[in-house]
């Protein structure tokens, strides 16, 4: 394994031909070593659900209207109080300088180029303070600590630095088994590091027998298995910043995320790294949206890789998505112009969906009908 | 990329064993400079709807009916008034010098020889006058131009040149992403051009870094984004010709065709060119047939390849269907003889399918029960 | 192409191995030709039908019971008067002389070793006096004719043989193109004729321009189109053979098959030979059984290939299955031993699929419930 | 074919890499010889009910809930009276010296370290008394044999030795044919054989020609085909242990169970070794919760491959699941070490399905939603 200085980006060049968000993977596969290629990449057990997600997705046809005036098509609307020029954020995404020396820095100025937010992570390999500096519209997310008090800090931290959500994630009681990171003995290579948590991280002195890689063995020694709604009512009373809830499927929990006072939930199966076996995150959002009745946001991750994705998303219900592992290939493939890669082909690819299927916004998408095929489209 | 002059077509011999036209695809394979191929073959995004076209016609099973008096079969029957040997028109297609040098006359001589209607693009490689001279039934397609005046002009000689129906397309507010194109760079070559469009058309000196193809920044710097309803009630008012309006998904669309007057819709997915994500036309057909109630023709394009998709159709409601890219592989490969080879092929197999179902004719293949099947079939 | 009498067929010794009826066409495709190999394994058009054939057999599950005495399990029954040894028979399949050189007489001999019923086609290679000479309980397959009067002489002459039942085959109007005889050029090699016909038979000097294999254009010259339902009430009160009408897959076209008089119609769709894009022959079952309502017999062809499927096909209302490609696999593999193998199989597969059901004999089997599966099972 | 005693285990460091059952799968592949192998994989007839049981589960999703404490998760629970580490035990399985030395010794210690019960066959190559004697929660598998006093015989013997439940195996009225098995030739090497039956185990000198395996021979000439349910009246009537019967689908033939005495169910197809084409076990799993209502125990084999296999039985009603090739996996890849590492495999996932599903143990995951998809999951 490479240390992360001895990545070697692409020039910006290259991204010209990288006209999909799956030909920017092609190119960070270029690029990454392959323990970190498949850190990214991987999901929790047989990766059923990380393959689900895609094929859930891929399923979904519109079915568009025409002879609508869309000559002032825009994707532009607001997310959570933060105007962005389309309903996308940056999923949070742990340890960014794995793919890019320059990591979350990098990521937040594309974002903030194309005019949407960026989730600084717990695990993030920068500070947020740091990454807010950049002045991105910036989310944090917190994994809440065994050590409570420190969860706190970093939901003071996180306010002072001017971040504008707080995004806790509820799928985590502890790290699924990703046979990937097992295999390869994963572990963080020399100067990649947790920046918010004191405690050392995951090294490559971990016993991997143990059944997990080095990085689950970390978590599962800071993270709190016990979390329950009480302690998010707890959190919500902290707080003034706008509250999501990220990892929620089933509609009942999303219902009581309503009553605990969350601004919005993330329809979100963990992009298939926790449960193997879960629901595809796109099948769960309609009865989610429902279940939410407009009380709180809706968004959808887990697999999004185009414009038309989050129309479908739109169609069914969501306010909007987040956007992790693509960023993550842009990034590797050629820093912040990789990343800014991304959200350029994404901005263009939603226009064009909106546009083609006779939405002028975003309002309108999500009044357009879809079914679900059962025919197999080979991919 | 080679000149359109520099095309080879091959020999009529080769078409006797090209039995159906996926033989005549691959015939064309031999002879299409590799950017040309994929400018007909392509589809927009991921080509999902590409593929999902095809999927959706191949899962539909028809009940055939048996011992009926099929020894006068015959698929003859008019389309919006012209008298045609089975219910099939060739689709309009773009620049068809880009594949054969004799262009969209080679292929009016051959929908002549077999008695269906050919319909001349506004993006045309030959003018319509040229095209009409061939003694055809021609049927002319519009893009509605931003030159408001220019759109109407070309109606004007559509109909100087005896066209019989006027078709407009509704689903291109601007053309679709289509990712072959952008990475092959894909521009006309020298000799081929929009006849009937006085600005310059697509050449190589555009800058594809803008993230569509030539021939996508031509389109959209000439075609009408902000179209709507009232402009077809607009058309509708200032021509006696048939007025056809393609690219329709939405039964509500459909219904509101009927109500300006259209006299059919073409329930088409653009060949999954434009929306990536869009419903396959077949699934669409069933809902539109039922929104029009008989009031106007239906229509159906987007993956018919064989006699027993065109039953498949009219099984399921349509009067009719257009063929687009068959004609231009038949082209391609042999000119006027293989776009005739092509619409021999249908012929032969439309009738096959007809009477093996036991329907003496179109009226009999309406009545014929379809069912869908969820058994995946290879192909 | 070889003549027939070069075919070299393997010695029964290879039989040994071949434990299933996939493992005997295995060994004939060592054996035959290619374009007789592709005569007998091709179907129309591209070929859905024909796999979607076995597709939905393979879909369908059967919720075996238990616990039931099945010591003396037995599939000996009865067919259409004939006491058979379980509840299969020989499809007609034309010129078996193409496979073997002792053709239909060896398939017979077969056949009556194991006390099925063999089907003689209008179109056999031996006479059907020859093949009732074997002694084998023989039913005739009647293709109606152009010419009338000959067709009820074939009537006569089967009755005459002691023939035990007429089949009449009504899908038939004239062959489905079957692009694998087109492209091979396929006509019978000399020695190879249908014994039953005075006129010539298939022969090279065929010119294939014409779109149609030379067998296809015989069959086109001989067989009568305009067949209708009077026909068949014509022929009922001809004979006093039971009368069995093959080639039914509309529930109207079985109810009023009963209303002329059949005593049996067979489900079939020609073994994906006539119309491509036909249900699968055992998707229309459920619906034919419920619309004869126990007054006719029930058979099913086109998919058969194991013991299961017969358990599948009585259990969805058959009251018996035809075996066709099979059979021609093993004669092909090892003349009247190789069929016999092939039968043999059979019998030992539906033994076992009955007693591991929970059946001691047929009647039981057809209570057995079923489930159709939607997963996509690899074969 | 090796000897027994040939067998060469690999060494327990291999196992380290092994991170799922499908990794101790291929270990098992090097070791094994090839027909043991096939004994051990192969299912009968075509395999569509083999393929059919891994697609079943497959498609099922389980829909998780969140934020519930999982800090004290544990599928600590009890199985017939016995106290179970989790809710599995291993399967039945014939002649385990075929697969390692110490066969059933080895793998009951496994069991026995992994607080689960391990089921002895009727065809165990170590007799009961032997297994007993590791100390493992023992369950005595019995075929019911031709010889009724020998059969009561065996029931006495296992009640002598301590074992916990008697399973009677309900599907098997003889053996299914096993195409592997049949092309292999397959028969016990030396050094193996039914230690329970005085009369010979199948050998070398079967006569292949037969039809089936020597091994399948041999069950013909020993096993009952005539049992029905007075039998297991009389059965219930003549031993205090609890009493499982194995091998239902129908929910008829639970209730009917149930009626008899019996005290668990095993939903279940054989692994797909008894009637090919019956339906998955997991498919036929809700509708016999239903029937028993409670009244008895449900447990589910065939196919289960994971920790999430466990929980989606769970979450469909049954109470525990059986667990028999992955077992011989690990004891054929490196004995007691092999076998143990499977359970521990099994325990460790099954405890991320409990926790990441918001389950604090086995009552709680049979509250959980499950939903099915019709999303082709590729594999």
């Amino acid at each position: 394994m490479a240390a992360a200085g001895s990545l070697e980006p692409l020039g910006p060049e290259v991204l010209r031909t990288a006209v999909s968000l799956d030909a920017v993977e092609s190119l960070a596969e270029q690029v990454l070593p392959s323990d970190v290629r498949d850190f990214v990449a991987g999901g929790s057990g047989a990766e059923a659900t990380l393959s689900a997600n895609r094929a859930a997705l891929d399923r979904i046809s519109v079915v568009p209207n025409v002879l609508r005036d869309v000559s002032g098509c825009t994707a532009a609307t607001t997310l959570l109080g933060d105007s962005v020029s389309m309903p996308v954020a940056v999923a949070p995404a742990a340890y960014q300088r794995l793919v890019h020396p320059e990591g979350e820095l990098a990521a937040a100025r594309a974002a903030k180029a194309h005019g949407v937010p960026f989730t600084v992570s717990t695990l993030s390999s920068y500070p947020v303070e740091a990454v807010a500096a950049t002045g991105a519209a910036v989310w944090f997310q917190l994994y809440w600590l065994r050590d409570r008090r420190k969860s706190f800090e970093l939901v003071k931290r996180a306010e002072d630095a001017g971040c504008t959500a707080l995004m806790l994630t509820v799928d985590v009681p502890w790290m699924g088994r990703r046979p990937r990171d097992v295999r390869n003995g994963f572990a963080l290579p020399p100067g990649v590091e947790a920046a918010h948590l004191r405690s050392g991280t995951p090294s490559r002195s971990h016993d991997a027998s143990s059944g997990g890689s080095a990085v689950a063995a970390h978590t599962a020694s800071v993270f709190e298995p016990s979390l329950t709604w009480a302690d998010v009512e707890d959190l919500r009373a902290r707080t003034r910043l706008p509250l999501i809830l990220k990892g929620i499927l089933a509609p009942e929990d999303a219902a009581r995320a309503v009553d605990c006072g969350a601004d919005a939930v993330v329809v979100s199966n963990h992009g298939g790294r926790q449960l193997d076996g879960a629901i595809p995150s796109v099948d769960a959002l309609e009865d989610v949206s429902v279940a939410v009745a407009g009380r709180c946001r809706v968004l959808l991750d887990s697999g999004i890789r185009s414009g038309i994705d989050v129309l479908r998303a739109l169609a069914l219900g969501a306010d909007g998505v987040l956007v992790g592992r693509p960023v993550l290939w842009g990034l590797a493939a050629a820093g912040e112009a990789g990343a800014g890669h991304v959200l350029g082909i994404l901005a263009a690819e939603l226009r064009d969906a909106l546009g083609l299927s006779g939405c002028d916004g975003v309002a309108a998408a999500r009044r357009i009908r879809t079914v679900r095929s059962t025919t197999w489209t080979d991919r």
